[in-house]
């Protein structure tokens, strides 16, 4: 499988799984409505769990662009990559999303509260600010990016320098990614940050959660939708790539 | 143990369990009566752990047709295999739902409900409609057999493979089932689905898992049961058959 | 540490946390009152991790009489040995259960049912009856053994071995209990057993984890007690041993 | 990356985390407002779970001050290092107190209640009693440090000891902290405190996590806020000290 399509597809499970539990819970007629942020944490950890143990051994499983940039940034993966993982990403998570939709249909048109259908796709603050909305954002995507630095290693590092010409070893160091023994400690940390800073806006932690799927709610045919709150989409893109920047400076500060 | 025996064991195992979470939360005189959503996906996802666990080593643990199927399609196991296999699930998922219907014997006599008395069984769609239905049972199976294929590999492969006469070491990458390894990965896997794909139609995602339950509250006399709604059952047949041939053609079109 | 002591801590251990988490549900005045079925299931998992994890590696971790039963019938360990278990258990029991009355002190000053603070110590059926009570505990404690033996091998028995006189090799595929590494799979087990079997009567599923805090409730000078329901008593004993022997018969036709 | 800051690194991690689940739950205009207990003991539990997998490899992890005290009783560290990992501790759990502050500002904003946004930062019990509630600390923090005990060992403490002069290799057994492989076993740990020791006090079981954050209140300029509770401040304290000290003891007789 291609790294563009590995990634692809990752971000797709990513979404279908994560924006699913979100369905699931807001909308009517569906079993797990009202399940609790137990559940919706719980799910969009299992959806990490399943994208990257799916094609961690593939693209080494980003599957968020605050991720790509963090590796890119710290020399994980060279810059010419970067544009490939952003496009495989955002498609993935446009197709997640409309599968959500496929899904759900019945739930969506039994749904009168057009919020509630949006949030089924992207996030919204709980009170909206820029200033503290964007400061939540970036302490999330801070611990989520400090902590896959010190997860990202081992096998996958060292399966894709096989093969490599010589005095390429010392990067056997840096992290390119997750592999799928990765994938339990990620989603793991991925519901720490869930639990506990998801309160205000929601966790995008991710600009490709955000985006691809407020892409979707734009094109989809879902009955009586709202527009699609282009005014916070900046949010939860500038903020990710914050956190994600300044956790890869504290990184290499500490190394 | 034979195939037919673990495998006829680990389903029933599976359901007992399986069944047994929806008994505890939808009977009345149940301590864990609208335990909600997060008990249900945590009981279905610890009761593939258990069933994996206990006979991976014994017959891979399919404990799913889907899965068998999907196995036989890209060739991991031998079509002749294929006939033990259901035979043994259906059985099993019999025998599970009749011990859960014995465990919970009073509860069901407390319970006027005959809805929730089928509901311990088989599936029922929140919204019936039999295009979504199908759609969403095709997504979630299609998921769980996609997930499937990258977990199910290593131990148990190789150690059927031992003592095989030259010349099929070359099987040893198709991945025939799951082994004791894979019993936490995949009971995530399925918590996963059930969270987050589970509202619309309560994944059945196995045909065996709906099928053989809804037998077992055909036959057993159940105080104030309704019929079986037999007009349902073939969704959660055919949905996740189309859903595993779907991610068998992935799968083998990725590779 | 000898293996009474081991023992006689890791009940302690279990039943510390395991009635811990019952008393934190059902008294007044406790932070976690009413947190549900899951975090009861979830607190004997952990109370299992816990108390497995601990002596796991000096005593086997049975912490459970109808475990070590079944490893006597089946010749894991020596008759001898049994006398020794059953008593560090049930004295560990006991001991966990008065832990549990300190810790929670105010608490049932705080809380007028009698029913529960029983409740807090031993297990009661939401609906009374012989027979179907004791067909719920043996099913219970069926998958429990039936589960163990599937986890309980490995370093321990290998551990236990060393040392052994020429010819005993042949016991390293006996399990004599378990050891730290099966701490989460048996944890897992328990949390299935309870989350989908432990409606009807509470899941004792260990003759020792009912019969000790019982006699703790007995003992304690509780303020406002009720009886200790010794006319109940028999059947969380009875019921787990006839499954324990059922599971071990089971077990042995299979080889 | 020194101990000291991995110390303090770790510890602001906690406590980011770890009291911004109870942020979550408490404030208004959360998500996760009302998210149970579960909620609260998972997020606590997570937060240690990446605490000890992010600095685990540089300062072992203790994040906890009764961890320290107990390691220098027992000969794991030596009392010249204990100060640096105190001071270390008590700064990072005031500065992730902060950032709890900062991410919820727009909540503690929307809350009036004075006692909750004090609970966000330091514990306090469900009902007050100098003994009463020493007790129940005591028995939560023993529970945690004997534990710790038995998780403590490996690589964390091999790696340590290399390159150390000859004659230390017997030091190999004796705990020095926590490695990123204890990071799950230890959060499982403290899981099953919270769930089930809990609800008396709240479970500060860690002098730094309750003394930080109550120092951050006093400085914050939080809107509306109450006086710190300095009366209580000592009990979560000396609590965990002695019962820290308590399991020190144990494990050494036992031994």
């Amino acid at each position: 499988m291609s790294t563009f399509l590995a990634e692809l597809i990752g971000t797709a499970l990513l979404i279908l799984l994560g924006d699913g539990v979100v369905a699931n819970c807001v909308l009517n007629k569906s079993k797990g409505q009202n399940g609790g942020w137990i559940v919706i944490t719980m799910g969009w950890a299992m959806a990490v769990f399943v994208g990257v143990f799916a094609v961690g051994a593939y693209s080494g499983a980003h599957l968020n662009s605050a991720v790509t940039l963090a590796l890119a940034v710290t020399g994980g993966i060279e810059w010419a990559q970067v544009p490939a993982y952003l496009v495989a990403q955002l498609m993935g998570a446009i197709l997640g999303a409309c599968l959500v939709w496929v899904a759900y249909k019945q739930q969506f048109d039994a749904t009168d509260d057009p919020d509630g259908k949006l949030a089924v796709f992207c996030t919204a603050p709980a009170v909206r600010g820029t200033v503290p909305n964007l400061l939540t954002e970036i302490i999330g995507t801070f611990v989520l990016i400090f902590g896959v630095f010190y997860i990202a290693k081992g096998e996958v590092n060292l399966a894709k320098l096989e093969g490599l010409p010589g005095g390429f070893e010392s990067l056997s160091s840096i992290p390119v990614g997750l592999g799928a023994v990765d994938a339990l400690p990620v989603a793991l940390l991925v519901l720490a940050i869930g639990l506990s800073l998801g309160g205000p806006t929601g966790y995008a932690i991710n600009p490709a959660r955000d985006l691809g799927p407020r892409i979707a709610h734009f094109i989809l045919p879902i009955k009586g939708k709202r527009d699609s709150d282009w005014g916070y989409a900046w949010i939860p893109v500038v903020g990710p790539v914050i956190g994600a920047l300044l956790a890869a400076a504290l990184h290499m500060a500490l190394k």
